[in-house]
Order: structure tokens, then C-alpha cells, then sequence
């Protein structure tokens, strides 16, 4: 990845935190909503910031419906009394919760809170609607804001409020609903690996890690630039441990009342921080062509002159039928309009000068890695091919980039101490065998401030004693600094 | 339209308001949140309710990006403090505000309101971000959950939360913000005309019936079949009322300082009750065929036998490429299947039984009319050419029947005597000539339980005497009941 810079942007080796939020700024992705009248923690999402969760949204949406899952909206509020009834899920939620105690000047009678996650209201309204095994599979999904007061908030990775979406599906047996859970966090590392270009390692939550309530948590981490992992998806089997407690049963095939099996599972705005910590440089945002809000940059470096912009127009017209294309007329220079199209994480920028107009040949100026391309303006089915070809390749490119960098930063480790001396230098995994234990986990996370991201799907090697207690038979395990 | 009854659905002429209800419940569409752990008031929007929302959502936001309307997303929660700066604006929404106190156990140091609408965080980061004119217009819009407290709730029409679109847009002039005014309520009109299929009257509200600190606010209304009236949209303008209390400026091309020119406007999920209420009857559901769900169920008449099942594929291989068929493979009776298919609103509706397989012709069941048309199953491209031109028809149908009951039950008047005593029983608009006082309104409303609904864009007849108090030169205005 090139190694430019822009003055407006504090480079990431000097203040990687400073570098992120200097890229948002920048980028115009987002702004502070304490700055806006509303809650510290909270963000507005600009255009470009909002258009990203758009394009997540519908390439989503179209694997969600290959499955049959449907959407749906349950409402915001939650009665306290019914958020109360599952034990273990109201204690991980309970200090995060914002409440609405009064309307207008009238006191409620009730107390409601915000949802911070719809497993509570998903769990009703199927007690309710639920009644024969020719329902099920139940899938179901919705796209929403929750509500998670959080102290220490960071822009799309950390956020009092934040958007995404949460799947519920009620299953007919227990097996059946161990594999939807499991495909799901397939599918989730399929898009973040194919669409977002990062790399992802899929594997089971520690008992500690896991969910508010969950009987098995998969996930998908993701390594970002500054060595420190973010867990980018999560997907919760639940067995019968809600439906019994919100007693959501059915007559099975054998015509007996059963209890159902149930899943849930998410992705959030975080993504978004993901995909520019994962991805971006010194000069700006990165962004894969799947997922960049525009995919080309016109750039009219003569604005006023009729022949510039017919020639412009040509090439919009040619591309933007492919293509989701912005043109910049500014009256600014060129390497100013260059910059500004690099700052935004454009993959191509073509401008359009009088060398362009007299040689009929433009160049694809290419953001991830700087490189250029010439092609003829004439040859419309040569121009677009090359420009799909470089999209691809882009996309490529960048996953390379972020699985190499995952790989390379791998550390392998048996030792507990060298653990310890490492773990404040180290950017990157650490991989290790772990006992599993809550009390094991509690002692490392609080010596080093690191925790367990995942247990790999596939195993690592075979199982060892654990690096920290020795208890012998322990999985490998990756450890992390995390977001 | 068709005088078909089904057993479980009030006929409409007994009791409409337990009609609607029974569509709804029957057409699966909502459930009530107070059922499901939820606050009174709100709703859970199932998935044929949302799939609604989502086609609604789908065809606006195309029609947006025409005119480079961007979308974003502001936060849920606003500051009291924050809120209070424009007095007319929180004097109309602060008894409906629900009101955040408190995070866990701990009392927040300033309230939150969730939004009832977000003029005031729109305005907060217009006046951050805005500095020049080359900035505007600058069109904004989200898509998002507000709660605004009611007393008496029905489902989509009025609910304490519900989902909506509001765009805000600052503009370089008076002119250019007016006619961007104009520009959207007439988006709206044609929307709901030709999508929703549902005549409209367009035309500006009464000062008594504007937006709170709104300077001029355009309106789309719509007639019901109970003679009731629904405003189906809005579109503000606010001058620059807010811009001054909120500061925002921009530098314009004498480069002076100068305040913004506001907008406003929005649609919201009662579009789903007007729907409901416009065109469905006694058997359920009636739905166009731009917003409904599914198009065309296909009805397998003997689900277990391997014959039908590879015709039943073979049509939905041909028309699941052109249109959203949805397949009813249960073991039940045909009709049983038939209604089921009319509750929900199938525009089309196409049984493969025996006859069907033996002749190679099938049968499209409009939903609408319930008329029948047969088509030979070997003619693919008649078969999909039949469709669309049915599913165009329904449209055109629907929009006919809607228009001609606006019109034929329109009653012009210009005594208040013979309206107060016309309008217990008159179903549908009044057009009078109105003084638009807004203590003569306040007398009208008190008396006769009906708003003015609009002041038609284009004016019905010469202005006149009011039909209440006399004033001369007084424009013809509309009035009704209204949901």
C-alpha cells in the first residue's frame, strides 16, 4: 500500500487514534451528535458515511432473501416489566439501558426502556403467532437503531446509538437450529470477506465472550491496521433457554407440545469502522468498489470551457450506466480535486484536461494504490471493461493486503509470560492453547487487557496444556488487543 | 368492486372500523406492541406489513435520487436543551415527547426527547456544516422511527412510534425554497397516484392546520371509503424562521452573509392505512400491484403428487423472473386457499389442479374484480404479457374507483347550517368557501368535529363569502371528517 501523505490527515504510525477520526472528519463520513443537540456518544451520519450502511444493507438483504428470511419491525420501546423475565439477558443489558420514565410532564406507570436488542420482543410476539412445526423454520430479521449507553465512544466502532441488524429465527429441533447458526456467521464472513475485503476468522466465543443468555456465540474477527482486533459479526444459538422462560412452544410432527429452538445474530454500523481501519492510508479513505458510495471521479479540470464539458458529459453518460460516477466541477486545481477524490476513498478518478481532449486517451488514476492506466476515449467497450476489471481487482487487491497482514502478525505462543511481555508490543493475533475456564480468562484479561477473540472453526493444532493455568486438553485459542 | 363477503372479516358496511381491524389481523400485516412486551400504542410491523414499507421505500427513494436527494441518518435522542431553542416548534410537540431520564440506575444531568421529528438536530448541523452558496441547495433525507405519544391509537394510521421518511433542505432564496415546497408535495401526489393508486387533492393547509413553526404547509389528501378523509403527506416551508433562531448562514455570491431558506417534508407508514382503507373490502386485502408483496400465488391443488409439483415449478421458473410469486403448496381445500390468497391482497391468483394439467390452460384470478382469464400454459410469452397487462389494469382500476368516489361523493355548500347538519351523515369532502381565520376555525371544529383539509392548488371556483362568518373574498377550501 502506498505510503503518501495529506496534511490534513496525521499519519497513522505517528497517532493511529488521531490518523481514524482525522479520516472521518475528512471523508465526511460522520459528525458528533453531542456537537448537533444531541446525546455525547451519538453520530450523524453524513451522506457518504450513510450511503456505505446502504450498500451493506442491500447486498445483505439479497443473501437474506436467497434464505427465505424475512423482514419485519418490532417497535422501539420495551416494558421494564417484560424486559426483566430472562435473568441472564437483563443483567449483561441492564446498567446500558436509557429509560423513559415520563411523557411530556406525566410520569409513566409504567417504566420502558430503549431497546439495546429486540430478543425480548422477537421472544413474545413468537409465543404468540407460533403454534405448528409447519411454521418453522421461523427467520426472521429487522433493520434498526438500538440504544446502548456506552463511557468510552468512538465513531461508528463505539457508539451510544448505533444501526444494524438483528435476525431471530425459531427452529423445529435443535440440530437444525445449530446449523442455521452456524450458516449465518458462514454467510457473515462470505460478505465481509468478499464484499468488504477483509479477512475474517470464524470461530466460536469463549464461555466468558459469550451473549447475554446465549448457550453457544460464533463470530467473525477481523485484524485492523493498528494490530488490534474488532469482532465484526456475531451469531448466537440459544437452545430452549429463552423459549422456555417466554414459553414459545409448538405441536411437533408427532402432535406434542415442544418448546422451540431459537437463534439470533447481527452486524452493525461497526462495520463501517471496520472497513477504514481495515483498508484506508495516509491520504484518506479506502474503500472496496462493492461497497465505495461513488466508484469513479470525473474531474472537468477546465470548467467554464463548452468543449471540457461536452467531453465530460460523454464520458459520464458512457460510464454512469455501469457505474455509480460523481463529477467535480470545482473551480480548484487539479491536484487539489485529485486529493479530495482520495480523501473520499474514490477507487477511480479520471480527469479530463486539454492533453486528455487532444489525445482522446484518458487515465484511470487508481486510489488504492496510486498506479495509472491509460485508455482511449473512443474505445467505449475496452473503457468499461478496463474500468470493471480494475474494480475487481481493487477488491482483490485490498483482501489480499488484509489476509497477508493478519497471517504475517500471527504469533504463536505456549507461554504465558513471554504473552505478557509481548502483549503490549505485539500488533496482531496471538495464538494460544486456552483452558476455557471463566476465572483463567478473568486473570489474563485483567493482567494484560487482552481477551479471547474466538475458537477457530477449524482447528489450529492439536490440543495442548493451557498457556496460562496448564490444564491440559486446551483448544487453541486467539487472543487480542481489541476494539 | 366486488360485494364478496369472508366469515372472519366485518362486512364494511356494519361496522368499518372493525373491518379495518380484521384486515389487518386477518392479512397478517401488524400485531399490537402492548400484546407483545411493548409500549400501548405501537406496533410490530409482520412481514407482509413491512414488505409494504419496504416497496414504499424503494420507489420514493428513486424518485429522490432524480432530484440528488441524499440520504442520512441523525440520532434518536435530542437534547431538551436543544429542543427548546424554537418555541412554536416545541409548544406543538413537547406533551407527546417521550422522555429519557434515566441510563440503568443513573439519573441523567440533562433529559433526552426521542424524536418526534428532527427539525431541530437538521438545523443544528445545517448551521455546523453550511458556509457557502455553492453548498445549496442542499437536499437531505432520512428514513427513521419517531415517537410522538397518542392518546387514541389505530394501527398505521396513529401509532406512538412510527416509521416515516423527513427531508430538510436549505436553499440560496425564498423562491428557489418555495418552489422546492411545491416540487415535493407534488412528488408525493404522484406517487401516491400512480404507485398507491389513490386519487389525491392537492393543496396548501389553513393557518389553524399548519406544521408547527412551519411558514406555509402543502398537503396530499385522500378520501376513504367511509367518507372519511387522511392526509397522505406533507411538505413545510419554513422561510427563515428556524435559520435565524438556529443560525445557520451562508455567504452568497456578493459574498455577504446571509440566513438559509428552509424545507421540510415527509411521508409515513400511514400510507399503509390509507392503502387498506382505499381499496380493500369485504373478502381482505386489495393491494396495486407496484406495493404488494407477491403478485401471483400459485395454488398446487395436490401437493403430494409429483406431477403437479413439476408444472406448479415449471410456471413459477416462467414468472418468478418477472414478477414476486409466492407457491401454496399446503394440504387444503381450494377455496380454503383462494380466500387465503384474497385476504392477503394476491393481485393474482393461479390454481394448478387436474383440469389445468389435463387442458394446459390456467386461470388468473384477479384479486380485485374476481374475474377469471384464461391462458394456455405452453404460450410463455402470452402468459407473461397476460400478466403485466392485468397487473397494470388492476392499477389503473383501483385509481379509477378511488377517483370517482372522491368526486361523485364531493359536496359543494356555502351555508354553515346545512354543513352542520350534513356532516353526521355525508361521507366524503365538503368544498366551501372559508375565511381561513383561525378563530372561525377553531368555532367550525368545535362545533362539527371536521378540519379543512386543503386549499386546492387549483382553485376550485371565485372566492366567495365564508360559509361560516361571512368574510368576503374567501377561497374554496376543503373539508371533512378525518382519520
Amino acid at each position: 500500500m502506498n505510503n503518501a501523505k495529506n496534511k490534513n490527515i496525521t499519519a497513522r504510525e505517528i497517532d493511529f487514534a488521531k490518523w481514524y477520526t482525522d479520516v472521518i472528519k475528512q471523508a465526511e463520513l460522520c459528525d458528533y451528535g453531542a456537537e448537533n443537540g444531541s446525546a455525547a456518544g451519538t453520530i450523524i451520519f453524513r451522506p457518504r458515511g450513510y450511503a456505505i450502511w446502504e450498500n451493506i444493507q442491500h447486498l445483505l438483504n439479497q443473501k437474506f432473501k436467497i434464505l427465505n428470511i424475512e423482514n419485519v419491525m418490532l417497535p422501539l420501546l420495551i416494558s421494564q416489566k417484560a424486559f426483566q423475565v430472562e435473568k441472564d439477558h437483563i443483567e449483561g443489558f441492564a446498567p446500558e439501558c436509557a429509560t423513559v420514565t415520563k411523557v411530556g410532564n406525566n410520569q409513566l406507570s409504567e417504566e420502558l426502556i430503549i431497546r439495546p436488542t429486540s430478543e425480548v420482543l422477537f421472544c413474545r410476539h413468537f409465543s404468540k403467532i407460533i403454534s405448528s412445526y409447519k411454521q418453522l423454520p421461523l427467520l426472521y430479521n429487522q433493520w434498526c437503531n438500538v440504544v446502548r449507553w456506552e463511557k468510552n465512544t468512538k465513531p461508528f466502532l463505539r457508539t451510544s446509538e448505533f444501526l444494524w441488524q438483528e435476525g431471530h429465527t425459531m427452529h423445529n429441533n435443535d440440530e437444525e437450529a445449530k446449523n442455521f447458526t452456524l450458516k449465518m456467521i458462514k454467510l457473515y464472513a462470505d460478505f465481509v470477506e468478499q464484499q468488504l475485503a477483509i479477512k475474517v476468522i470464524v470461530g466460536a466465543k469463549t464461555i466468558h465472550e459469550r451473549f447475554a443468555g446465549a448457550k453457544m456465540t460464533y463470530t467473525i474477527e477481523t485484524m485492523m491496521q493498528d494490530g488490534q482486533a474488532l469482532q465484526a459479526g456475531t451469531s448466537h444459538y440459544f437452545g430452549q433457554e429463552f423459549t422456555k422462560v417466554f414459553n414459545i412452544k409448538f405441536s411437533n410432527k408427532d402432535n406434542k407440545q415442544e418448546l422451540g429452538y431459537q437463534t439470533s445474530w447481527g452486524v452493525s454500523t461497526r462495520l463501517i469502522g471496520a472497513l477504514i481501519m481495515a483498508h484506508s492510508d495516509d491520504l484518506g479513505l479506502v474503500l472496496p468498489s462493492t461497497i465505495a458510495p461513488h466508484q469513479i471521479m470525473l474531474l472537468n479540470l477546465s470548467p467554464k470551457s463548452d468543449k471540457f464539458k461536452i467531453t465530460v458529459e460523454r464520458i459520464f453518460k458512457i460510464l454512469s450506466s455501469h457505474f455509480r460516477v460523481l463529477i467535480n466541477e470545482d473551480n480548484k486545481s487539479f491536484s487539489y480535486k485529485k486529493s479530495e477524490s482520495q480523501i473520499k476513498g474514490i477507487p477511480i478518478t479520471i480527469a479530463i484536461g486539454e492533453q486528455e481532449i487532444e489525445n482522446q486517451v484518458i487515465k484511470l488514476i487508481l486510489r488504492h494504490n496510486l498506479d495509472t492506466i491509460d485508455v482511449e476515449i473512443n474505445n467505449e467497450k475496452l473503457l468499461v471493461t478496463t474500468i470493471i476489471n480494475q474494480l475487481n481487482k481493487l477488491n482483490k487487491d485490498l483482501f489480499n493486503s488484509s489476509q497477508k497482514k493478519l497471517n504475517t502478525s500471527l504469533k504463536e505462543l505456549t507461554d504465558f509470560n513471554e504473552y505478557h511481555k509481548l502483549v503490549k508490543i505485539h500488533k496482531g493475533f496471538f495464538i494460544v492453547p486456552f483452558c476455557d475456564q471463566i476465572k483463567c480468562e478473568e486473570e489474563i484479561k485483567s493482567l494484560t487487557g487482552t481477551t479471547s477473540r474466538c475458537i477457530p472453526l477449524e482447528p489450529y493444532k492439536k490440543p495442548s496444556n493451557c498457556f496460562k493455568c496448564q490444564t491440559p486438553n486446551s483448544v487453541w485459542t486467539y487472543f487480542a488487543r481489541s476494539y
